[in-house]
């Protein structure tokens, strides 16, 4: 017999993966200046701080970081990343912590505990592609709420409750990704309100939070939920490491808890001990604030570059103005295919992700995403000018 | 509002978790004999070669290993990973290989990508009850295989395949769980020609191999593959630490791989490279074989004093003599309740898993699972005294 396309389940036929882990790809190219991934930069990532970290919690804990653990969690893990969530504002205690493997598998874990084939889930639009792909595995039915430069619209949002009643909403508070958008004070209060009134679970994902550069932090919307109805969704990849792959969630409803461990324990049993051991003795020794100040210090001076470097592109392109994450967005001038665009600048040797990628129906092919946490600033400089001229050319219908 | 159980996905309604997680916590009662679970020994477990080689992988590739990573696998690790499974008989290349959370993760993977709700999926009865849970959540109908003490009846295999022409079949061929019963060598041959000529998926779990103590190893279903049918699934939990969460799937099909690659990148973008790195220098620095040899040495002894202390069973039960592995199961005299056993038996501090868990469909009340590896053979002698008296006491109808 021949194993045909037919042969997968339905709601996998037509994924065909993340056009982010593609250009990829195309990055391994010698020369290559990156505006695309969400990577921290290489100088961010401390092997000799982990290293140090790993044989000591492998020495203290012994052979019990290599046995079996508890699906729920590493409780000293569980214990210091709740306190150090409290320090980000929200409210959790270590009972309403789970270990994941990234932020990313929090958000699976939800959609398997609510999300029926069909449902509506209410997102932002764009939103992060990862968070797209995991809802259309689940035949999710996405709905768009409209978004300003505040974020979220909150009557939008309502209005759309109404008409769908969804039990899950999707939403990246704090330098959007793509967008590096935050939402408003009053906003995040109001959305807290909401999920109450309607009975709506929200999917705080909010990994970027504390790589702010200017501006004061908000409080999570989390932190504004007196029912447990907002699941805030941490991760570690963006302070510490990404290779590490864990995150936490702060989950105070403790049936839907229970249910996203009961789904954990059929996927992978438990996170790995030691990597919850390495970053608990990370927290515990009190390593994260200067850490974050270093790398906040030296991303701020990137952003700045990038944002400097909007000059070399052409009038009528538009950019966001971030405080602080991974992300700068730009819309081109209108009938300026971003597509188009790409493959004209990866021949001169500059990367990024079109932002049509990050809609869940497409479109929008004026627009980018552009990442300046892995270059320094020549490299921004140079690839912003490089990237200026292509989009002067494509804009003018010439071939480079 | 208020959530409600209703607010659940329908294929997590009636999920309440595993049944062994929640054994797993009486375990902790002081003095408990425990021959529930399936972990390791801890003197398996080898904390200073973890952390000896984590100082090592981490100052070879520095930032990189912790930095984001491929989600089909860190390349190193593919590569000693083939080459251990190919010592194992398993056809494969690296690119054949991707890296899990462990086996569970890959059959994860695997229905994730074939089975959409109702889809039929074939296993043996009784099987792993992290498969059973696994199988309900994505709303599989599972289907019970016949087996006999040489595992799988090929004939009846064959019937209902083509019976209900499932697209996924989920056999544990070796040292099965709970059984501890090996498919025959003939059987072996025959499922991957089913798999073949029906076009049926065999997910081969074969996390026990390796920890063979007597008689001749056997080759796995998938070396009879010629069209890649087999998926074969190894872990290494069993062989060097189950906390560290890693195992490895061969899909010599590259399609499939390719959709098991699509599928994890949304649940958690890749596996931890730290764990890929300390596995793939564990491989190459050739500790493995060494390893295995001592603990199957020990396991051996222990596996032989449980087989002994059946004699404390009262006449009419009867046990499973397997070849390797770490469970051993066992049938009391019909009209004995395992799970009334298990009560007086965790009163008088020892436990078991009663066999009923391991059915899909329940019943099969005086069966249970004896797991050996985690006791000492003092330990094994006492508490099969004590497990011998509680079922003679339940089997009499009198109280403890």
């Amino acid at each position: 017999m021949q194993f045909t396309e037919a042969m997968f389940a339905r709601h996998m036929r037509d994924i065909n993966g993340s056009a982010i882990r593609e250009i990829f790809k195309l990055l391994a190219k010698p020369g290559m200046i990156s505006f695309a991934g969400g990577n921290p930069s290489m100088s961010a990532l401390e092997p000799e701080v982990i290293s140090e970290l790993s044989g000591e919690v492998l020495a203290k804990y012994g052979a019990t970081l290599l046995q079996y653990g508890a699906t729920d969690g590493f409780g000293p893990f569980r214990e210091s990343a709740a306190e150090f969530l409290r320090g980000d504002g929200v409210r959790c205690e270590a009972a309403d912590i789970l270990p994941v493997q990234g932020g990313s598998q929090a958000f699976d874990l939800l959609l398997k505990a609510l999300v029926d084939p069909g449902d509506v889930v209410l997102c932002e639009s764009p939103t992060f592609l990862g968070a797209i792909q995991a809802m259309r595995e689940y035949n999710a039915r996405l709905v768009d709420i409209p978004t300003d430069e505040n974020g979220v619209i909150v009557e939008a949002a309502e209005a759309l409750i109404r008409e769908h009643r969804p039990k899950l909403m999707y939403v990246i508070p704090t330098f959007q990704n793509p967008t590096g958008i935050t939402l408003a004070l009053e906003r995040r209060k109001a959305l807290a309100a909401l999920a109450s009134k309607y009975g709506v679970v929200i999917a705080e994902d909010d990994p970027y939070r504390d790589l702010r550069y200017t501006g004061e932090a908000l409080p999570p919307i989390q932190s504004f939920d007196e029912e447990g109805w907002v699941v805030y969704m941490s991760s570690f990849s963006k302070y510490i490491s990404p290779g590490m792959r864990l995150g936490a969630a702060a989950v105070r409803n403790p049936l839907l808890l229970r249910k996203m461990v009961i789904g954990k324990q059929s996927v992978d049993v438990h996170s790995p001990l030691l990597n919850q051991a390495i970053v608990d003795a990370y927290l515990r020794k009190g390593l994260m604030a200067d850490h974050l100040r270093r790398i906040c210090g030296d991303y701020r001076v990137q952003l700045n570059a990038m944002l400097d470097a909007f000059s070399f592109f052409p009038a009528g392109a538009a950019h966001t103005v971030p405080q602080g994450g991974l992300f700068v967005w730009a819309e081109l001038p209108e009938g300026v295919d971003a597509m188009r665009v790409f493959e004209r600048a990866v021949e001169q040797n500059v990367a990024f992700v079109p932002g049509t990628h990050f809609y869940p129906d497409g479109g929008h092919a004026n627009t980018l995403r552009l990442n300046f946490s892995m270059s320094d600033v020549p490299t921004i400089r140079e690839g912003m000018a490089r990237l200026g001229k292509v989009i002067a050319e494509t804009a003018d219908g010439r071939t480079v």
